[in-house]
């Protein structure tokens, strides 16, 4: 009997081994995700690496920035291509301010005279780096007009955190122009907080220990930053809104309009110009005033001294502010059940000049997503819901086009959009992908479907294993969405949740936003046969179907309320973090024991004492969340949940009036950070209100903050049927 | 009647604090304390700043190192002082091993020759600079000869962790060439884990992050390492047993034995030499190989390889090999009461060729202090314990001086000595004591009535103040003695309760063991106007006076209890760490997660997995432990102790058969570790099985050291009248 029985449930454990052999797919019925998996085959065994390869090398052939003639070319191109794939295909064109250089001057004029270079050499074994024609200089985006002279102070990477050190040290940057090193934030913070200690201009170095030799062999023996390049890119004020920056909220449709930079408010208060390592070595040799701390030191042979000393520098900047047209290629592929569900697929395709890695890898990884979906609709399968396939210009100035398109949809789009999916530049490595936590689920379950090219496990596991490897939990968790990338006005402006995927972390590289980031370096160092484009194409085209086809929407909503419950618990610690922080140091300011620790033959300032942190009245949210979490898991368990309440769930967790100070961002669990850029501020509109100690707003913050995510939970609690 | 009690309990508490005026003294009456406290101002009120500068110039006028002409005539003038000023004076003199170069070569031979310059050049602002007769060149003593030639392959710190890395990396450095870059550890461990993984020669070098320009400014500018300036120093075996080579554990007081180093278990098994940032950058420009790993990385412009690639390496090493008489000079002054007991001070006076910091900053403050002390004697006041101050030589090589003097005296030293006092350089800054934990509470005592120079707050106050400002319990805690000055054989070969003291932690200073370390160098960088030098002087002398004059011997036996409870947390914290760490590792290896962490590009070769750790029966420490608590709180409530039970106390946490491998360290509660040199090991034969896994030893030894414990827990006990 006991054996008849064990051979019994032997069976049925083989049977159901058995079935899970068909993984299963969110939104789909077992027999569904068959079919599914069958059709996807078909997708990959249809993309075709020779493509991306000839894509690649013909768009990175020549600048093409927003507002060149390169732009309009790849543009219309990528349009043609979409059009004999079966799109309808539309070049939708805004017209932002955008501004390119006319007078580039930096020179140290004391101790002793060195006129900066800010120019990048051409290199031997690199086809493209002498291209003059159309080569849009060292320069950053939206840095205001200026001609400074001032004493030079260096700033470390120029945060918050390093003007309090150089008050402690008695140095004031009033008047002064700063050097500062990229890393620690996005870069657009470093002019803003410059400005805000009343710099009056700011350069911008690479510096060679993480950005140079420090980091690996320098191009063009290998694959990092050589001694004369430097990092283009954007200061406008992008945390308080990107896009154009005088139509902020609006599609800039009208062309006509004045450009005058000084309606705009996100840009930079004071100049501000990238430099290499070649063109900050004079200057940060000659530096006098005391020696930087130990944390400030980067990789250049040299004292690294915080100044000013007798370093005095002249720099002067103009600017050609026009409204440059930004081509968006929009295309589009009817659903046959949902036509009004929208799934958009996008990756942009401006570069700071040849832009093979970024944005290219990510472009033609698209584009070929697309062709082999529309060879797979001339077969007769048609997607259940619509494909939209976009093609952004003017990314790395603004997110020109994406922003101006989506807010000029926006209406369209809050009605429509089931999901965004973003990528930019991709290569070789582990997979990488954050987004929505709604969305956790489908994005773990997608890239286990994925094979890795270099060691065929499934993408999915090798990422896994690379986190377990580190020391970090074994399974998938989705990170939040900062900044940095077209998904911005999806994500965070429209509440449409979004995805941002790639690959990366192998290979290397350090020419970012510099003319070395060309086909020739892309084939030696960044994935040198494709593999990893042809991986990212595997990843989005699949995502892609998945979305399209799926029976019920694949919106997963516990990684949502662990998410918010963790969240929550963060800044909840970070205020009684802040309290006894505040406490001790308090203490050692006001018992002396601070100035006594100190040098007394250096100059030491001691901070003033802080307010002490109040006990902040979390009960709220802290009953939002516990509601949320019912919710969620009644949404798990119910058989029957309505796809229609679900789709603009996520709309529930914007606010009208949006955060503090920058009303665009309108997401109360995640944005860009006001004094980091790029990298997110879960629960921001909390979260930085403690940061920066406004503790009424905090309190208000966190009323809001719960009330959003009560109304997101009303909507999972009334789509259980 | 409120009132009135108010007002006597108020003049109660103003009665209570007149009489907390005069501070406590462990070991004196509250009369005592005060009559004490006034020899001491005394004391200190007799002391001269000039004498410092003044011995410290003539002293460091030419190179004096163990064997040389400067060391016989620093000896003879510092033992003619001594005798001026009253005290019983010999120079007392041993003959060990001590070699010097006859032939140093090394050049690059491939990819592209380069002959290493291994010289200093003089330096403008340096008068001393530039004397070469009598100068010792840049090596490392106790290096065997050899002629090798072979690849080059970096290294990092050359730690057992480095080389685990490297063959992870696929290399191997058996019959190569390694070049470590000083840190991490002790020099002479990297000659001795280089030979262990095969390798045949062995370079160090200074590297400029750390020691040269990325610490500050270089001299003459300022006080840092220039580029051709190296670090001599010992890389004898010396955790083995310092002192001469030939004569472990016994006085070498033979001049007539023959001088062969093959008899030296402590000589290093491959050549070694230490080289300058200079001469280390050509070749580590030339090194092929890997990138090396980010944290291996320094501070020259360029890119840190591991190598082989092409570079090969000639290096030719010939020393002259002889007994060098190490001239010690001791002083003594008869105990009026207690002659018997010996209260010992003592620095080192033999310096890498001019050696102005280390070691005469603390010499002439030992000088000054014996100086001022004799003064007072010739008042008619007298110590009540005899005072030994002592001048070792041939500390640089291998503490040669104070081994072989404690080894040959090591009976009467068992017999007499109460505690050793050791200093070596002294500087700028906070004050510094470690050492035994039975003088926690004399030395906090002390250090709290010296003044700070520059705060005027007591020296105490001072170091407290820094310990809370780096977020560090506010309470002083004395650290246990590790290797790296003469207190080594008091404290860890003969079980004498031993303290190391000075000042240091400002001024910054980059040329250890180097030409530079000069009187110019030392009063532009280190102290000016020697004002740390006397506070020193006023820190040392109270100490030789209180220890000589309490009526009770000063011991506090606490912290030693504290100690002993926190060490052994520690190792049983170390037993569980490493066995959910190897779990892990384990893991990880069996699984495949690590190699599918790993760039497939590369070679990467896992490790194996590794055995489980068992858990270790720590009950007999732990019941010892718990034994001593009780103990220590019994003797400190006691109203009276016998003094003489506990003269030899420590001595019972010494085993006459010493550690396993190094029977010559013999105290159970600290030494220097086998693989990190000076840096403490606390119950070294337990923590150190632990770490190497040896696991039936760790047992055993935490038996063995349980034993110690209760024999030093029944003399605690017995004393107890």
């Amino acid at each position: 009997m006991m054996r008849g029985y064990l051979a019994i449930l032997l069976s049925l454990s083989l049977l159901s081994a058995q079935q899970s052999t068909a993984p299963a797919i969110a939104g789909f019925t077992p027999d569904g995700a068959k079919t599914q998996l069958d059709l996807e085959s078909r997708y990959e065994a249809a993309l075709n690496r020779q493509n991306l390869q000839q894509w690649m090398k013909r768009m990175a052939a020549k600048p093409h920035h927003v507002g060149s003639p390169g732009s309009k070319e790849v543009a219309e191109f990528m349009a043609a291509q979409f059009k004999s794939w079966g799109y309808e295909t539309t070049i939708e064109t805004y017209y932002p301010l955008f501004p390119t250089p006319k007078t580039r001057l930096l020179e140290m004029i004391a101790p002793e005279k060195y006129v900066a270079k800010i120019e990048e050499p051409a290199v031997e074994g690199d086809e493209t780096s002498g291209i003059k024609a159309g080569n849009l200089p060292l320069y950053n985006a939206y840095s205001t007009d200026g001609d400074v002279t001032g004493d030079l102070v260096y700033v470390n990477y120029g945060l918050p955190a390093d003007y309090e050190r150089l008050k402690q040290m008695g140095i004031d940057v009033k008047g002064k122009i700063v050097l500062a090193r990229y890393g620690g934030s996005w870069r657009g913070i470093k002019p803003k907080v410059a400005a805000e200690n009343g710099a009056i201009g700011c350069l911008i170095y690479s510096d060679p220990r993480d950005d140079g030799y420090g980091a690996g062999d320098v191009y063009p023996k290998g694959a990092y930053r050589p001694q004369f390049s430097a990092q283009r890119g954007s200061v406008m004020d992008m945390p308080v809104y990107p896009g154009d920056p005088l139509t902020p909220g609006k599609g800039a449709t009208d062309a006509k309009r004045p450009a005058d930079p000084k309606q705009a408010s996100t840009v930079t208060k004071i100049p501000v110009m990238p430099i290499s390592y070649g063109d900050a070595e004079p200057m940060l040799r000659a530096l006098g005033g005391p020696v930087a701390p130990v944390e400030w030191r980067g990789g250049l042979p040299l004292t690294y001294h915080v100044g000013p000393g007798s370093t005095k520098v002249h720099l002067k900047l103009e600017f050609d502010w026009k409204l440059a047209p930004a081509y968006n290629v929009i295309a589009k592929m009817k659903g046959s059940e949902k036509p009004d569900q929208w799934i958009i697929r996008g990756n942009h395709h401006d570069g700071w000049n040849f832009g093979a890695h970024d944005p290219l890898s990510g472009m033609v990884s698209v584009m070929e997503e697309a062709r082999a979906i529309g060879e797979l609709a001339k077969t007769g399968w048609k997607p259940k819901r619509t494909l939209v396939f976009a093609g952004w210009d003017g990314e790395e100035p603004a997110l020109l086009g994406s922003t101006e398109w989506a807010e000029h949809h926006a209406d369209e789009l809050r009605r429509h959009a089931v999901a965004y999916i973003n990528s930019d530049g991709t290569g070789r490595g582990f997979v990488g992908m954050s987004g929505s936590a709604a969305l956790e689920v489908f994005a773990a379950q997608t890239a286990r479907d994925v094979t890795d090219p270099q060691t065929r496990v499934s993408a999915m596991e090798r990422a896994n294993a690379r986190r377990r490897a580190s020391g970090r939990p074994a399974e998938y968790r989705i990170d939040p969405l900062g900044s940095g990338s077209d998904y911005t006005v999806f994500q965070h402006h429209l509440g449409i949740p979004s995805l941002n995927i790639g690959f990366g972390g192998e290979g290397g590289g350090g020419v970012y936003h510099s003319n070395y980031d060309s086909y020739d370096h892309f084939v030696r160092f960044i994935d040198p046969d494709f593999q990893y484009v042809m991986a990212t194409a595997k990843l989005g085209g699949r995502m892609m179907l998945r979305m399209a086809n799926a029976d019920t929407l694949p919106f997963r909503f516990d990684a949502m309320s662990r998410s918010v419950r963790g969240w929550t618990s963060e800044v909840i610690k970070l205020a009684d973090d802040m309290r006894e922080q505040t406490k001790k140091e308090n203490e050692l300011i006001r018992s002396g024991a601070l100035k006594l620790a100190a040098d007394p033959t250096r100059p030491f300032i001691a901070p003033e004492p802080k307010a002490e942190v109040p006990f902040l009245n979390f009960a709220p949210l802290l009953n939002a969340v516990s509601r949320l979490e019912a919710a969620t898991a009644k949404v798990s368990a119910a058989k029957n949940v309505d796809d229609a309440a679900l789709l603009r769930a996520e709309q529930h967790l914007t606010q009208a009036d949006g955060l503090p100070r920058r009303p665009w961002f309108k997401h109360v669990l995640h944005a860009p950070g006001f004094y980091t850029g790029y990298g997110v501020k879960t629960l921001p509109g909390v979260r930085e209100a403690i940061e920066q100690r406004q503790w009424q707003e905090a309190e208000q913050q966190i009323a809001r903050l719960a009330e959003s995510l009560n109304g997101y939970t009303r909507v999972l609690e009334q789509a259980i049927r």
